[in-house]
């Protein structure tokens, strides 16, 4: 049930980020749809495909991806009124992320597979969906790039097994992984938190990269 | 037979532009192939994968995939007069959209899905090859800039339900879809049809994508 | 047995490319870590979604995924010496690419397909990894544009067909396909060899490409 609404903000939530990437690429509308619709459910469907789960979510539940389709059309119209919005937008996103990844993890226990799998398939549900706009748009993902988020997306299926090492209900634990991934997000965009990177250079570089400007 | 003799037509038109899209790219010769095969197959295999659709039509019938490579062989040879073919190209292209939209759409069908998943069913398999081309290639994917395209995918999928609602047989519903969907895509280049465009600037622009010179 | 070790050495070194790839657009740790994953197990993982494989070899075997990942970390620690190792490095990265192909080729075999398709699963094990790391890195992927790489892993299928259609056993058949691709790897890179380039300009290129400053 909590699980549902939060997997029906989410994908609004994503929709709309890949809308607006979409809009600053000064794409057609069918493209704005398609963009918004590999975002929000990409994600789900490259777990699902790596998994062999069968079938999608948006195939078995045709309705997602018409309330995809529509939020993306909302966000070509209310695109002027975008900024005063940013915030808000920002949050929806941080539950997205988190609800997606609960939901992945979920998903690969209920299949029976162990920590690792399900780690892998909780943080791809949340992340992938946001690099796979990148791709479409041409640009490197920003999830590795900006502050803190597929780790978040990481620590947050750490936190849920602990809690479920712990004996605590279902409820229980989706809640309060859901608070808790809520809040580090939060914290990591106040303060700007980054990952360290890891920057080389080779003497391939200039070859290698010669058509990039940067 | 006629799907067939379509279908034929069709991965033969798409690996032909990816083998041109390549050769703009100057890849090797096995790139070109690769590029090529991806074009013509990768639309079919995305729906595939997407809806569990096991055998993918080239593991079935790896004729098609000698085919598709023979196709992109072809292309290197005789791209020098090619600019002289540039309309009949144009013409099979067309064709090859509608043909792989009826094809995608038919399979989804089969499969039991309803009108929702068969209709992105039959853009995905449309669309798909050319943006995975692409991708490839490093291009935003061009089926969002260009003239209707991919919306007339959309447009030849609702004709082709009708058809059936009205208890049309199915060699009539697809002939009638192929000249609809044909004639619209003739119309759309003739008068250089767009879809509107959603432009969306924000004061992220800047840094975003701060690594693209235009 | 040898395959199993010479697909835990082919995923250490893939992981590594990766690992460097990611560092050269100086992403986090987090990224550095994914694209790894993606270059040593993608690999494997397209070949098996495409023929419908399952359970994929990570999610069977996850300690294969725990691995490139301390591989991923392990070159963020020796990066500085890297380029003293390069020679090494290639090395390996040959032994991975002819390890993969074979291994590719072995399973497609043990699903019963013929010729054509397991060449393509070959053929694929072997690059598309790398094709996944430069489309993440927004590169125009390398393989197409460097010395004889695909095309080597292609000439190892064939050389594997003749092996066991002259009835050597399938051990006799792994370590001759492995010293032959290997060699023919190591005079590739020695002598710069290169497949022919297909290379086309049309009129359409000036604005095909704008965005592109080369």
């Amino acid at each position: 049930m909590l699980l549902t609404v939060i997997y029906i903000i989410a994908i609004t939530a994503e929709a709309m980020t890949g809308a607006l990437s979409a809009g600053r690429r000064s794409m057609d509308w069918f493209g704005v749809i398609l963009i918004a619709c590999v975002t929000a459910l990409g994600g789900g469907s490259v777990r699902d495909v790596l998994l062999g789960h069968y079938p999608l979510t948006w195939v078995k539940h045709p309705e997602y991806l018409v309330l995809t389709c529509c939020a993306a059309l909302f966000t070509i119209i209310i695109a002027k009124w975008m900024k005063h919005l940013h915030s808000i937008f920002l949050l929806l996103d941080a539950l997205g992320l988190i609800g997606f990844t609960i939901i992945g993890c979920q998903i690969a226990l209920q299949m029976g597979h162990g920590f690792v799998v399900s780690a892998v398939a909780g943080v791809l549900t949340g992340v992938s969906g946001g690099i796979l706009r990148d791709i479409l748009c041409n640009d490197v993902p920003l999830v590795f790039r900006r502050e803190l988020y597929a780790s978040i997306s990481f620590v947050a299926v750490i936190f849920y097994w602990f809690c479920i090492d712990f004996g605590l209900s279902l409820e229980i634990t989706v809640i309060s992984t859901l608070v808790f991934g809520f809040s580090l997000r939060c914290i990591a965009i106040y303060f700007g938190l980054e990952m360290p990177k890891f920057i080389y250079k080779d003497h391939d570089e200039q070859s290698a990269s010669s058509k990039d400007p940067s």
